[in-house]
């Protein structure tokens, strides 16, 4: 008889700082299987070379701790050995730079997940604080074919309105808000539409529930209460089958990555945030804490099933769907 | 007593092919005083860079020919030197990449004129050929006021119509098409409407009467009545004191170039464009025909005075009040 299986727990995006001290440690203490791993978000084609070098040494330094994820497969391989699952993922395509070619380049090094746009506008897409969003570029369309045509999953939580239903529509693959909420439920270009999060679900994609609290309702003062009602909201819109988690966790990170986040394309001062030293919802002090999510869902009386699609079941089947079968990723140099 | 000056001519465009043998010879032969030379298209950062220090060497070894040109009096110089002035000049914003510090880096080393776009978006406008186009980004905004702060020209022949009026809007200094005819004289995205010819020469600016043949009544088959029609239809919407001329001659390219222009980004293909050997309207060979547009100038009856605006006193006039009294350019080491 087999040990009753460790509950699938995948976080939509996490753009925390990698190599501070306990980062990796609270992922496995917080039983989650699998992240999507922010690598990129203004970086371009060198830094990001160097930044998945640092990842492959990083998975054999922390084999202990962390897997690569290139396959839905590596998921359940990160379950049963109770490693965190690391998907190594993009918020922004400047990575590529102005060459579709890299993204295939990218995909064989082991990206799996690409945001068309960061907040702002790149040669592909409109990011959400855009003014003006005239959808997806000529380049851009021929971008979502090439994600498309190596199974790349597409992300548009930092892209405008009319860039993301644009890309919904091109992309013949299911796509991704891999951490949002409805705009219904908090009012800002950040968050999504009800229209937009049904022309996505309709598609096969799936919305991931963000936690960082500045897109809540209370801001920075937002509980665990209101990122379970975001949840919630956002399951009426999409429902049980197309919803899952995201916590937007940015631990070990200090002021400078707000400074750098706010300064568009890596160089340009464009906003100011204030956020708090530890930007999560009160209630949560981070990865550790992604049990509390699972026993909060349950408290609102949905079902083990129910609970199970929420927290990992629902990104594990788009990621199945859109990667295919990848080769699966293990360091091919000896440990 | 002075000897007459010597007529002034300014080419609002030239992209030929700098290093082909008799190129920089035809602009003296057919009495050039100075150019537009566009130096960057797709290229980036680095290649840009090494582009302009070729430049330096070509000012040194062919200074028989050429000068460079900063300044106004540049202009003059070349006029009084019977050599042809090199304005370096971008057809893109691609080489800044993603730092607009990069701006004033590029015109301490000489650069003048940066177009804003080139047929398709980039991070900072919409190209001409884009289907949807609402305007600068946030990014290039600021790029503008970048461009406005060191006394770079701002060109918008390839922009978007959109874009094209947003930037006329926000800049504080006049803005160019160095190379356009009127839409409703020819239609294609390529050309600009007059009521967006009307806004740019409301603030100032000058328009150049683009002579390829491709954006002409008759495409490859025009000739130089049709160019000097497309002058005459410019002057009745911009009037006689904000039209120039501009050749676009493509001198001492072969199949490559048109290969080239046609993978956006530098790496992309997007279309495929069936040049002929030597696009030039029928009548004009390259540069050395220039007088036959004085000549035919004149033949349509305008005056010395008028002539004097057309060929090259209105690009003057715009280059002295865009880039003030920036330090002149000669090179600095030993011959």
């Amino acid at each position: 008889m087999n040990a009753p299986a460790h509950p699938l727990v995948i976080d939509g995006c996490n753009p925390s700082r990698w190599d501070a001290p306990g980062v990796l440690e609270h992922l496995v203490e917080g039983g989650v299987t699998a992240i999507n791993a922010t690598t990129a978000i203004w970086e371009g084609y060198a830094d990001t070379l160097d930044e998945i070098a640092r990842w492959q040494q990083r998975f054999r330094t922390r084999a202990d701790l962390i897997r690569p994820v290139r396959t839905a497969d590596d998921v359940l391989r990160a379950r049963e050995e109770r490693r965190a699952g690391i998907i190594l993922g993009w918020q922004n395509v400047a990575p590529i730079e102005n060459d579709l070619d890299r993204i295939e380049v990218f995909q064989m090094l082991g990206v799996r997940i690409i945001q068309l746009a960061y907040n702002v506008r790149n040669l592909i897409a409109n990011g959400c604080f855009e003014p003006h969003d005239d959808g997806l570029s000529l380049f851009g369309v021929k971008a979502v074919q090439r994600m498309n045509d190596c199974g790349i999953l597409i992300d548009l939580s930092h892209v405008g309105d009319r860039s993301s239903r644009h890309a919904i529509d091109e992309s013949r693959h299911p796509v991704a808000f891999t951490h949002t909420q409805l705009r219904e439920y908090f009012d800002t270009p950040r968050n999504k539409p009800a229209e937009l999060v049904r022309a996505l679900v309709e598609r096969g994609g799936v919305v991931g529930a963000n936690a960082f609290p500045q897109f809540l309702p209370g801001g920075w003062d937002a509980d665990l209460a209101a990122y379970i009602d975001g949840i919630e909201r956002l399951i009426e819109v999409a429902g049980i089958d197309a919803v899952g988690i995201a916590s937007d966790f940015c631990e070990g990170h200090g002021p400078e990555f707000w400074d750098y986040l706010g300064h568009v394309h890596g160089t340009t001062a464009m906003w100011q945030i204030d956020a708090p030293l530890e930007p999560t919802v009160r209630g949560i002090r981070g990865s550790v804490d992604t049990p509390l999510i699972t026993a909060a869902l349950r408290d609102r009386g949905y079902s083990d099933d129910e609970v199970g699609k929420v927290m990992g079941g629902n990104w594990l089947r788009l990621y199945r769907e859109v990667w295919g079968d990848q080769p699966a990723a293990e360091p091919a140099l000896p440990h």
